[in-house]
């Protein structure tokens, strides 16, 4: 089945605070056609990722922000259905990170990651063999370095990201210990990710259930939502921890900062007298060149069945809005995917 | 000359903010006697560190406090005044960690490091050659890491870190703009440092005149000062900047938190979007077995005359309190030592 019209979600107007269904518009246009050394791109999956949000912003940030009625962004698993290219054929799958939000597009040769005719999970792309799973490894091997017997707690511990974490930390012979929000996830993370344990930060006991969790403190924090989480995280670092600063999702949607006591001189003081190092990294900035380290890797671990990857796939190009802003919410349980064409 | 005596300084009360002259209690013993395999040392050069004033709190922290009643800690270059150990001749200097602030202590041979018979200038091992000088040279070239043509800002400019550090900046190239308290210390950094500029943090425009000083922004910041400075370092840090953490003298004396609002999550905001590390580190836990590569190096910079080092030498144990309180408010020009004895 193929269309004859393309839809695309375009940045209507910029959110205060959590984003709503009025920041995005679904335009319809006609059909690209590609030209000469072109190629159509029939979309398939598109990737929705929490740094989507800093995206939507125009604030200062290491990415320019999407502009005012321009296509989201969004890293997405096309197929190609025309091609005016020598290099590819139709219905080969490619990665791509020029397309975004939107069901067709036209693209060059450039910034296309072929996957193959007939790749076996080729959503994994957007999450465990791709970005997420690739930030997931070099974060915690490179900033982190677990040593095994050292304690590593992650959050978001079901998402693409932390379960990655999680489960390489069990590789390298660390205790991991997971924060997730509801029991759900906190099972999931014990009883199919193999972590020691998993505490709910939705629990009214949240720090103490962390603390006795972490009975020989944190070495490695895997910072991926800040907030609540960090806050209970502080007391138990160890001497000499790490910290890669991989997200902060609580903080995406804060319009102004707490009414509390100014906390920056605790944290610094903390870092100065227990040697902490807290490393802030954008993966594909610092980390590219390591592409294929992670790779080689992954792919093993995932053949030996070392690695489980959950996704969440949810099915039209329409409900990417609610979506993210679900995600943004911690509403999504695994990778979040949306399935915007069916394949050819 | 020599005393039948032993005078010394101990720990009277914990501080409750700045430190006054109650919280030290002048104590007068008998002079004391080297058993076999011991030395009597007798104190020539005490050093004064901005480190001590957290060893009088008995908050939890990387180094035991001092004891109520126990003479204060600190390093200090002696001399062998009678030796009983056949390593230790007479007049011998040594450095010496287990002494503190009183003017004769009996020790075994462990803990001392030997500075030969007739050391040039052997206060020194306690500034730029000993510790002050050794941290500076590892957090700036192991943590921060410049390159050349980097911009590298460092507080207390004109103190044995910070002028260590800058010196050392400009040896590998980098730019290197200075904070100080006071125009004469400000002129130091510049024309006896070589520092490319040094910003008064007493002047009302300080913000201002730093960001005017750094107009590529910052790559390196080593923080021994935190307040009113990292407030000022904190919007001019460039992607992938580096902050060795090494102290933190604004916040030493500090009762309470600062007013809100609550800045904690707007720094990790900031180590995420632009990738910074900030890392803290304890010289010698850290860094112990690389004392022979700075020693090599700073050996022959000094020989060389390229790096200048100041000194601020006051007279008598009794007045270590009252520097010790100046220097925690930045009254202190260069390196402070007390002379507590005439050598031998």
């Amino acid at each position: 089945m193929t269309d004859s019209i393309n839809r695309r979600i375009v940045l209507a107007s910029r959110p205060v605070g959590a984003p709503t269904s009025d920041n995005f518009r679904l335009e319809t246009l006609a059909k690209p056609e590609p030209k000469q050394g072109e190629v159509l791109l029939r979309t398939i999956y598109l990737s929705l990722d929490p740094y989507m949000r800093g995206r939507m912003s125009d604030a200062k940030s290491y990415a320019e922000p999407v502009a005012l009625g321009e296509v989201m962004i969004g890293g997405t698993v096309c197929q190609v259905e025309v091609s005016n290219h020598p290099d590819f054929a139709v219905g080969e799958w490619v990665l791509a990170y020029n397309v975004g939000w939107q069901s067709y597009a036209v693209s060059g040769a450039e910034g296309l990651l072929k996957l193959g005719a007939n790749p076996s999970h080729p959503s994994y792309a957007l999450g465990v063999t791709g970005m997420p799973g690739f930030t997931a490894y070099m974060g915690l091997l490179d900033i982190g370095a677990p040593k095994a017997g050292e304690t590593i707690v992650v959050a978001a511990a079901t998402g693409p990201v932390g379960a990655t974490v999680g489960q390489i930390g069990k590789l390298k012979g660390a205790r991991v210990v997971g924060v997730a929000g509801g029991a759900d996830k906190c099972r999931h993370a014990v009883e199919v990710l193999g972590f020691d344990a998993c505490i709910d930060h939705k629990s009214a006991n949240f720090a103490i259930e962390l603390a006795a969790a972490c009975p020989d403190g944190i070495d490695v924090y895997f910072e991926n939502v800040g907030g609540a989480v960090f806050d209970a995280v502080m007391p138990l670092l160890n001497t000499g921890a790490r910290i890669p600063v991989c997200g902060l999702i609580s903080q995406y949607n804060a319009t102004e900062l707490p009414a509390e006591p100014d906390r920056l001189s605790l944290l610094m003081g903390l870092i100065l007298t227990k040697r902490i190092k807290v490393q802030g990294f954008i993966i594909f900035d610092d980390y590219g060149h390591r592409y294929g380290e992670f790779e080689r890797d992954m792919s093993q671990w995932l053949a030996e069945g070392k690695i489980q990857y959950r996704e969440q796939i949810e099915q039209g190009l329409e409900n990417a809005p609610e979506q993210l802003i679900g995600l943004l919410e911690g509403k999504n349980f695994g990778k979040l995917v949306i399935q915007v064409n069916q394949p050819l």
